[in-house]
């Protein structure tokens, strides 16, 4: 069976750029080698076609392909951009709407499975050649990080529920990818107020253990109704 | 002739949501009067199919229809989001890549034609009832105008080159959709110095005419390189 149009169509696909951070607060990219042709055994962003058939939206296709390529679900996910020039795929013109994650990564493991052999953590300062032009799709998804986590606290979605202000702020540091100055970032956290202090500390470390807090969500909803602009 | 796939594709568009100011500084939207059905006679976006046989990017696709539909040429232009679900158009599938613009209304003139009868600024606070999802697109298109004026000055794009300060205080207040205390509006961009005065004044008021200004882009350009944040 075959499915015909008067005019000429791109193919539809998603790809997704899931983030993570590890337990050093490094911040990473989940690739998938590719068991196929075209740029086979070459890492890639987890992704496929959408499905008409199945009357999915292009979200629910990025959902489905995460859930199937590195078996996560229930995450953070945003639209990125929809690449769509002429020569991304040697095979056809396939129009990809990009997509990007936010993992947890205490709380989410992930496997590979269907057409993917392999599911591995990058750290963004040292990916791999990848295969189409998903190094450029990655490069759009750190800008946008970059600029969102400044009006918008989606950096928290990284983080464990309870964390460190050093956890809060390394998270900073590597997504933008500079320092910062501790006391200047912890007084503009104070003066949002959005930390809740847990009176808890954590334990098994090896020095002096730390504070705990968490972000208080129920609140920013509430302050962001009255047009606060959370700001770093 | 008929192009045949495998699997079924949706036919892929775009929209263009296009912000200009008229002379008191109102945001408007540029819309277009549907000479065919569906939806007939309704206000749509600026937009049409994607043509492959033209070999053009979805960003060529987005400034061909605008240079037809509305004869805007050389404008500020951005993607904006990918509508992709099944209903959005009663004829069959249809993913839109939406994209948004930037108008300078005192260099920009704009015609009607093609397949659309007439071309019209509205304000964005008195919109008609408008065909397909472009209500939809035309909030995603606001919401990021607004959280985007804030950290890149992008607003300028709607200005003349030169303006007067109350003018671009009335920019903003337009686009946060809330009234600004000029002292502290005031305040954010001296310490940015962004603001070249140019030892002029508005030529034809009524009342004491103002100091002209224009933005200093190349100062900002090099003040970003350096990891500067524009922000207001």
């Amino acid at each position: 069976m075959l499915y015909s149009y008067k005019y000429p169509r791109p193919a539809l696909s998603v790809d997704c750029v899931v983030f993570g951070l590890d337990d050093k607060e490094t911040l990473k990219i989940l690739l998938i080698q590719r068991r196929n042709s075209p740029f086979k055994d070459k890492w890639a962003l987890p992704g496929g076609f959408m499905r008409m058939d199945k009357d999915e939206s292009l979200e629910d296709a990025a959902r489905r392909e995460l859930h199937e390529e590195a078996g996560v679900e229930n995450i953070f996910l945003e639209q990125l951009y929809t690449f769509g020039s002429k020569n991304r795929d040697p095979r056809e013109w396939v129009a990809s709407v990009a997509y990007y994650a936010l993992v947890n990564l205490s709380e989410h493991s992930l496997r590979a499975a269907t057409d993917a052999s392999e599911a591995q953590w990058f750290s963004t300062t040292d990916l791999p050649d990848l295969a189409f032009d998903h190094q450029e799709i990655v490069d759009k998804a750190i800008e946008r990080l970059r600029n969102k986590v400044r009006y918008q606290p989606i950096g928290f979605e990284l983080l464990p529920k309870k964390f460190t202000f050093s956890q809060l702020q390394k998270l900073y540091e590597s997504i933008l990818g500079q320092k910062l100055d501790k006391r200047n970032f912890l007084r503009k956290f104070r003066s949002m107020d959005l930390l809740v202090d847990l009176n808890e500390v954590q334990g098994e470390v090896h020095h002096r253990p730390a504070k705990l807090y968490s972000f208080n969500e129920k609140k920013y909803e509430k302050l962001k109704e009255k047009g606060f602009n959370f700001e770093i």
